[in-house]
């Protein structure tokens, strides 16, 4: 049986940072640059931190962000040796349910909806791996927790840290080799 | 630690039969009887059994459903002693999330967001207890399996049984005091 990996969307599929700088700089006419974003939650980095955070709740957020590189061609080469099920913390936001949806369709045609999880607290779910940005969620994970790097995680020591999809696949294939 | 119940929505807390009753009558101005439901797929009960589930995918179908009976007090009965998870295949109708969202939100507004999961496959899901009409996620459910009577399932022989609300406080209650 294959093992299987549940894969977060803000900040380790879904670019979220970078939607959130520009969304920002086009209501609001400034560009913060993603330095900024380092070591803190991400709403404290902009100017108005409450201005920022209504953005999440508009219309078109989250559905046209753009992909965290390399993300896509590494789920797809994952998904021949594993068990993929996207999973995402979206109930917070509801606007974000279908936007959400849409942009898997769109990104990750090859994404099954029977592998797609809409939830809110992550610890009902029970796979062999967890890869999240979030200690909320991945200290609480069944499996192993495999942080992916964020700009508001960078000072995090806990869990197995990946900066990229490219180490992503060199451990998860190393693994599969042990 | 409490245990944890994860709880299907069409069929258990949300009556998905009377409801398409009703659809499939104001569609197309036939009525057939609950009894033409009883031991079959629910569209197969239908003269036109492609017309029947066209209604699945129309705006509306998912919001105003009826409840089942006693299933809002019941859960938050439930709720006292143990986390409660709505868990529902809702991925297999996109139109269906926002309006499933919005259908928690009215009818058991006691059920915050963190506890909510619209997902595919629920063998991702890991509680203690199942309730669910379906065989499908009964089956691989890694708790415990109960099955909550639908007209579709009632020559199932396995799993435990609940045919009501009452029956399943009853059960739970009971669980507690072993």
């Amino acid at each position: 049986m294959k093992k299987s990996i549940a894969i977060d969307m803000d900040n380790v599929i879904v670019d979220i940072e970078t939607n959130w700088i520009n969304w920002y700089e086009k209501e609001f006419g400034v560009r913060i640059p993603k330095e900024d974003l380092l070591g803190v939650p991400e709403d404290d980095a902009f100017p108005n931190p409450a201005a920022a955070r209504s953005l999440i709740y508009k219309t078109g957020f989250f559905r046209h962000a753009p992909m965290i590189e390399g993300a896509a061609e590494a789920v797809r080469k994952l998904q021949e040796n594993y068990d993929i099920f996207i999973v995402s913390a979206a109930m917070e936001f509801p606007n974000s349910l279908i936007e959400k949806h849409d942009w898997l369709n769109e990104h990750l045609p090859f994404i099954s909806w029977k592998n797609i999880v809409f939830c809110g607290d992550k610890r009902v779910i029970d796979t062999d791996y967890l890869i999240d940005d979030h200690l909320k969620n991945l200290d609480f994970c069944k499996g192993m927790p495999i942080l992916f790097t964020a700009s508001h995680n960078i000072n995090v020591t806990k869990h197995t840290r990946v900066n990229s999809w490219e180490e992503v696949l060199a451990m998860l294939t190393g693994e599969l080799a042990n």
